[in-house]
């Protein structure tokens, strides 16, 4: 079934694995006349290429994107904007082991148990690579929102058992882990060295901050705001848990600890005392900042020996070679961010038709 | 917006307020030709019924639920199967002090920031009762996958801080706060009657388990499993958090701790040594079974003072007293349920279009 | 699959069969703040409503309809709107003929080809009360229309041979076939009688018309506004073909005859001279009139003698007697404004999210 | 809003403008396993391939397709198959015309109404050239309906006022304007000419069977196969008009004369003595040829002198030059084609989940 497709307004479609000729997305119901360049899409795409320091791959890509439709004279028209990203190191490989066999940790089987074969290049559809498109789609999603006043922020809350301490919003693009918080981050780069000694590889927590979202956005029942945020973020390869607010805490409080007493601020405008519900309240925004955390398996990919068997179902141990990254967190933190931006905007968008009062003043301006 | 549609194949469309004449569901796409009876919706309207322990509501509804349509001679016939519950105990309160002030924890605020007014009787679409429908839908779609083999069992895996520490399902549905633990569960009901001496309410974590799913369900992309899962189990009011498999633990793993290795079984079938993947690789199902939890916050409403304002904006104190569970968990426990049995059974209907020879052996039988 | 759930943004989803307890819709995704009675809907349901003249079926129903939910204090909440209509006269009847073979022109045969059975109590499904749940959605769709400026209007324009020539908008519900024609809807009851005495049935053309509706409105590629008209109109029963503006007739003019040159109005608007393409331009609204027709085949249910099988594959005579329509097209009348209305009410509301420039005047309001 | 979707299981999203950088179409939920080469989509797109006769635009393109994702070893992989085609004969024209003015009968002005602007070159998105996503994809889909022994075919069946007598399906891609009668080719022909010397163009219709669909396909109420081929073929640009079976003709018709009476066949299957219904009752085919036609308009691109305004209102003369087809039937037929092809595709594949049985089979196998 059809299951590349994201969003509802501003709908996306992704395509492309990671051995193939490229990997792209098809952004549709963007509005016209938002300004839109390849640099704008290319500056997020750079946050998740490899290469950029010792803690990822050291595949060597530009990830170059290109516009292929849908902007005219520099501004989107409203039509379908088409982004591609061709492949240029597909350096040929042999793929025998990872053809013949079932790597733990990945879809290797599963993607077997479906559809009966797979494309074993380099993990195929199943590759980080196929984040691409979301985060150029995401790059998209921002600009509008960034219009709108509103922006998505996500970084590395931890890695291991290191946590950020402190939050420094300028630290975040400064350190090789994206932790807001430098001293932490230098902790986190030592255990991802010992991590690497070992042949071993390391999870990690992003967070992730929405500012500037009116309240009012998301609907009451199936489409939450903050389902649509956990099924945005569990569907990023490798996440593995979603909370928002308090989160789990949530389960541990009492009523009186977790709820917001609400006040009226000095401008007259209702507000809330705290923010255990993480920005959201029976599934629509509250005004309030949004705050949501995932949680990061760490990268299957070891060099240390593993057991399992061959696709045949004979037993074999492995040993993963090749360039894997020994955390995914650092470059999963722009696709959190990007299908954060991606959600929230469709919400905003949908959100239009909410009252009939804002249909009537829309079409009678 | 059309907020309360779920599903893609197997769709349900839910309707109704707490108070309002009734509340219902549109289940459509169910195949045509299983057996189905009001009994068997009534099964499962049972475990959520108020009124059943000093843990839950004394509002005495018998949420009895009417099949209108979709149903002929004992079977679905393919078409839309409407099922309503009409509200009987509809006494006639005084809802001034709710329609007049934002309770802490409630939605009350963001629905009059959408909407511009709210049904404020009972928290209108927001209140529990909303959950009537997918707990009906819920008990079809479990018929449907126990003819495929398929069960889902959810259970209070903790009540504030105690937790289940065995597990034995036939004690679930034997003690008043759901656990498969006789002794935590004890203990729990002696923490609850503690919040409700003082005024307070309590959270709490629910487990869900998905047994006999094959290899191979779920989609690679934006249709993960358990994204769908996280979506399906965050809609659900009160919900702060979803993690499938080791979940957060995975984010403080070492990838030759989290990784499960493969084997072969002795009647030659691919299985894992362990489940920390929760049953999913890469959004599809691996054949282990699916366990996957969800945080659920505090009761909001307590009789404890808050703090608070009226829709005008004045400062207010409230104490929110009437029927009200001192802890939502024990009675989400079967909507957590309904919830993953939707999924996994739309899931199920949209694989079987995933190969050629599936649609050939299909068309050619 | 779930077939019973039409648009977007406004979505609705219809369920029921003939001799069920009843028929309905829920109706998700109306703004919140229209005011909506029970009266608004009957209005149009009695448009429907059997028994009104002796061209329609003698079944006494009074078709009364009540909403369920999704109004609060006389004005829609946002939440989804149930209406339902329970059955009262289902007299019980001997249906062993209908059940035993394939009424020619009916979906007796294809029902039981694609689900293995069918529920045979006069059509169930496929029987013409399922259009109430598209009447009574397509009254809200119309009200809040009517607050945009923009009206659907349907309307006889053919029966058999017999056409309507003028047109007094007057007129359309004072005679029993619906013609804005008083002396061709004369000769159409002539028409009908002497069908009718020859145990025969009629045909003819259903026209619609929507006033006021603003140039920009509908999709260019797969939701053009004509695309979605023409399913819409198509999925009523017993419709065969649909056609807009000139439709059929475009096809043997030539292009200096059929393109419709645009001119700017005393008012400083751009305007069009003539209007053979009804409306639509490359399935986006160009401010004209929308104009579009649909073709209704006559009653399959005849009382003169047919031959056709039983359910067992044996050769039958059968001669359908009972509460026949004559004729469908007077009674679709209504149902054609419905969709219609529906149809242009959800593009309204899709085309909301256009522009840039349209969704920060929303927001920054 | 997102229109740029079209299906349900099989689900394509088409991208381009006529003079951006290229056109394509991404095809989500292609079953996996489907031999596919660039070679079967190539076939497909050199039948709307512009310069072919003297009655095609004489644009050179050699429309070249490439697979960019979703095919692995020559094998769909059940992943997205992007396939794009780069524009080539982007010949830097003056459009200043065409920037400055409306052109009637084209989308110009519906473009402005609804984007604020628009991309003016060679119609952008309203172009033609956007068909050549759907064609690209209706291979696909042609591709696996023939696996299931299911063949779609589109013919001209009338240009202007000359329609084909006789049917020899050899004949249709001999003759430049498609028809399956040489004799009314050759007629049709000499109309162009005239057409051609008068500075005009002509209409048509294009007539499309469906041979080998089992009974059982199509959904009975909003998702009818027939209402789903009306919005697939009236989505076709100039696109005016559809019918299916006796369309329109039925409107004029009896009973007794428009009904299918049902026999049983030598091999003990239900069968229909005539087709009036095209293929279609209540919504689900009937296991007879579906047929049905859509009416197509002159091309609205003229070198006859027209009247109309430039954006700023003020009126204007034009006569419009260059690349056109003073047809636009021959090059649309297997757009109609592509488009039958994926709407009964994806009815066939969301079919699989009717029936329990059909649900229990596919998963005990």
């Amino acid at each position: 079934m059809a299951g590349s497709t994201f969003g509802n307004i501003l709908k996306i479609t992704t395509w492309g694995e990671s051995h193939g000729k490229g990997v792209g997305v098809v952004i549709d119901g963007c509005p016209a006349g938002l300004l839109l360049s390849e640099e704008d899409i290319q500056l997020y795409l750079d946050r998740r290429k490899p290469g950029q320091s010792r803690y990822t791959t050291q595949r060597q890509e530009s990830d170059s994107a290109q516009i292929l439709s849908g902007v005219f004279e520099g501004k989107t028209t409203g039509t379908p904007i088409s982004v591609a990203v061709f492949n240029q190191d597909q350096r040929s490989r042999d793929y025998s082991q990872i053809a013949d066999c079932y790597r733990p940790g990945h879809a290797d089987y599963t993607f077997d148990a479906k559809y009966g074969f797979r494309d074993y290049r380099g993990g195929g559809r199943s590759s980080g690579r196929e984040t691409i498109g979301r985060v150029a789609a995401g790059a998209v999603a921002a600009k509008l929102l960034k219009q709108l006043g509103v922006t998505c922020l996500a970084y590395t809350k931890s890695i291991g058992p290191v946590k950020a301490a402190s939050f420094d919003p300028n630290e975040i693009l400064q350190n090789p882990v994206g932790m807001p918080d430098a001293s932490a981050a230098k902790k986190a780069a030592e255990y991802l060295n010992a991590c690497m000694e070992h042949k071993d590889s390391a999870g990690g927590i992003i967070e992730c901050v929405i500012n500037g979202l009116p309240a009012g956005i998301g609907d009451p029942v199936f489409e939450k705001l903050d389902a649509n945020l956990a099924k945005a973020i569990l569907s990023i390869g490798a996440v593995k848990g979603f909370e928002i607010g308090s989160g789990f805490d949530a389960a541990y409080a009492k009523g009186s600890q977790n709820n917001d007493e609400f006040y009226q601020t000095d401008d007259k405008k209702t507000a809330k005392a705290t923010n255990h519900s993480g920005g959201v309240l029976g599934g629509i925004s509250d005004g309030s900042q949004i705050v949501f955390r995932a949680a990061v398996k760490p990268t299957p990919s070891i060099s240390a020996r593993q057991k399992t068997v061959r696709t045949s179902g004979e037993p074999i141990e492995i040993s993963i070679c090749g360039r894997h990254d020994p955390v995914i967190v650092p470059r999963a933190v722009v696709v959190v961010e990007a299908m954060a931006a991606l959600t929230v905007c469709d919400a905003m968008l949908l959100n239009m038709t909410a009252t009939l009062n804002g249909v009537l003043d829309f079409y009678r301006r």
